[in-house]
């Protein structure tokens, strides 16, 4: 008999979740720290101890675990994802992962299945990007990408709570921070499974995948220094306005990252401020953030390289100065073979064509990734939204994904030690 | 004996009103309604009684008024400009202008000369860019293109003051605008002395000129509707992306306006906002303000054309939307021939040559030409500065200016009945 996951029960608790924050829009807004986040804690809280039987551990960054022993003195299995939402996002990104895990979890006990290795679940503090400025925090601290000293220094950017009284609220405690970090060789193997949020697969019809690499992240700065001057008495050749010059540059990112013609090489300006920003002022300071993602990190230096062609053009073109800072170079990672091969015969065993796929968004699985096998299964997102209340996923890829979750954890249980 | 003014306290009086609202790095603070505002008028009110021997009056818009009558019953000839500055602005701008009107007075009183017309001196109120977002505001009461009603909505965006309040400080009340608004036909003729704010006159190494006409400003609000996504998961080609977009149009109506080659044809888009404007999501909308000046009403009309062309081309190209909305279409307004020709005359009379420029800043004139025959002298600024603290005029250049406006007087007030 094969063993699958209870569908109905899934997809319930993926829409009791989502009452939480639950907008009149639809949409969810549960970013790090806000009630829903604190309500939805409680809820899993009580989920996992009135039906799976076992109690919630909360470490110092406020990561939810709950732990099952296994029968031999292995190291665990962990499977989860972050239950906190972007705002007015959707029901999906997150909660699908940590209530697979969930169910997974569920299956198992209910089916009496005996593990070798412990099987953990966790859900993570602060994937989304936050009033506090600090994404994929909880899985940072795990990874010991974050420390006490850099939380200490984060407040609510609208509110100004200190980040360290919001982690207090939600049962952590940045004093005993590095009490959270996990080192390598700690965790025998870590799967998350989450909605792809953007259109690769749906664009071929396809359920699930496997995840091959999550994208390197670069983002550098870019403020163009021209002269602020009067918008009328000043003629056109006299001018050193700023935004024209910015939009040169803007165009040439684009262009660069659109000659690929690769889904896995993107590159994006999404935040421009002018200084003075009036309509009969020409900007003398155009700042802009422009943002690079791709697995292939020769490709991201190509990139690089040709926006340093075009600011040196522009500059000269346009007796403009532009400074450049970077802001993140973080790297591409690969996942780890081992998870990926029980994933992929998994998504196999479901009779679903094995491919794997990068990830052009980052996840907790990234930062899992620095201290142990990390592997990760996307569920189609429909019409590729995500970040949004639209994002959807259907029933029945959410349970080819659980069941080939659940495919590869046995699978790793049984050949891993 | 030729009749000229005495430049050494003309420049000590300049010097002299540059003092209310100095900031620390030498540029004059001294918007409507704040205290160095307040403090110039009480300045001037003393300076017209204890030096000129005539009183000053405050209309409701808090214009101050200070009239000498003629030995005729005619209609008054008036000259001045305004005394409020820009932020962190020059000693020049507007000040100049009053102070060269006052010292006209002062010339001709000393030197006993009886004139025909009455001459009336005026301080116009709000003529800067300032918190209430109403320049020019004394001069467009006058000539009836702003109400009390317009004025009763306006509060200052940064101090929530009531501009009714305002006023009333300075010696308004909007309670009696109406009796601010004067008639055509009520005053003979007005000339402003102002500094030129663009470098058509210094490129030419020209001190003063005639000012053929006041540009006409005409300024649209483009909003491209584009589709807000993940900077990461949306592939380039699934892109609708408003700052690409509005990036191409930009650059479009800089270069439709540099074609003309021309220091009367100006474009700028000095304004623009992003949404959400987060370095890792993809613009859903993108926001900015054009701004088109010329004396020539055809070529405004090109030009618009050419953004709608290429507004065309971008919303086919990128699958984006792009609003358009009008926010102001003030026409060109040709100063008047007479008044242009006596003060033409004046400045030949100096020595310098006979040369018209148009003015591409709004000044108090464009408004008081809707009720009189307006005529307009600049002054060259050094380098073009103009609207910041670095704004210069010499000396000799000013004197030329009073001198060519002393003679325009005289002739105008011979001439004219």
């Amino acid at each position: 008999m094969r063993l699958t996951v209870n569908e109905e029960r899934l997809m319930k608790n993926i829409f009791q979740m989502a009452e939480f924050g639950m907008n009149e829009r639809g949409g969810i807004d549960r970013t790090l720290g806000s009630q829903a986040d604190y309500d939805t804690r409680k809820w899993l809280e009580t989920y996992w101890k009135e039906h799976l039987g076992l109690k919630t551990r909360t470490d110092p960054a406020a990561n939810l675990w709950s732990e099952r022993p296994g029968t031999k003195d292995l190291l665990p299995l962990v499977m989860g994802s972050h239950h906190d939402a972007v705002p007015d996002g959707g029901k999906y990104d997150g909660a699908m992962g940590v209530l697979i895990a969930t169910e997974l979890m569920e299956t198992i006990i209910e089916k009496n299945i005996s593990l070798r290795h412990p099987f953990w679940l966790i859900s993570f503090t602060g994937e989304e990007p936050n009033p506090f400025n600090l994404s994929t925090l909880g899985s940072k601290v795990i990874s010991g990408r974050l420390k006490a000293e850099d939380l200490k220094k984060s407040k609510n950017r609208e509110t100004g709570e200190a980040l360290e009284d919001a982690l207090k609220r939600l049962g952590g405690d940045i004093g005993q921070l590095n009490k959270a970090r996990i080192l390598p060789g700690n965790i025998r193997a870590f799967i998350e499974v989450h909605n792809e949020l953007g259109r690769n697969l749906d664009s071929r019809n396809l359920s699930v995948s496997g995840v091959s690499c999550i994208t390197g992240i670069y983002r550098e700065e870019i403020t163009v220094e021209g002269e602020a001057n009067h918008a009328g008495t000043t003629m056109m050749q006299d001018r050193k306005d700023a935004m024209a010059a910015l939009c040169e540059v803007v165009l040439i990112i684009e262009k660069a990252a659109r000659e690929y013609h690769n889904p896995n090489v993107v590159a994006t300006v999404g935040y421009a401020k002018l200084v003075p920003n009036e309509a009969n002022i020409i900007p003398g300071e155009a700042k802009a953030i422009a943002d690079i993602r791709t697995c292939n990190k020769e490709i991201q230096n190509e990139l690089i390289n040709k926006i340093t062609e075009a600011v040196k053009k522009v500059e000269q073109n346009r007796r403009v100065k532009i400074k450049r800072k970077v802001l993140l170079d973080q790297m591409p990672q690969k996942l780890n073979s081992v998870v990926m091969q029980a994933i992929r015969e998994g998504i196999t065993h479901i009779k679903e064509p094995d491919i794997e796929i990068p990830s052009m968004a980052g996840h907790d699985a990234a930062n899992m990734g620095l201290i142990t096998m990390a592997g990760m299964i996307f569920v189609r997102s429909v019409g590729g939204k995500g970040h949004c209340r639209q994002e959807f996923s259907r029933k029945e890829d959410i349970a080819k994904a659980a069941n080939a979750a659940l495919y590869a954890l046995l699978k790793l249980d049984k050949e891993l030690d």
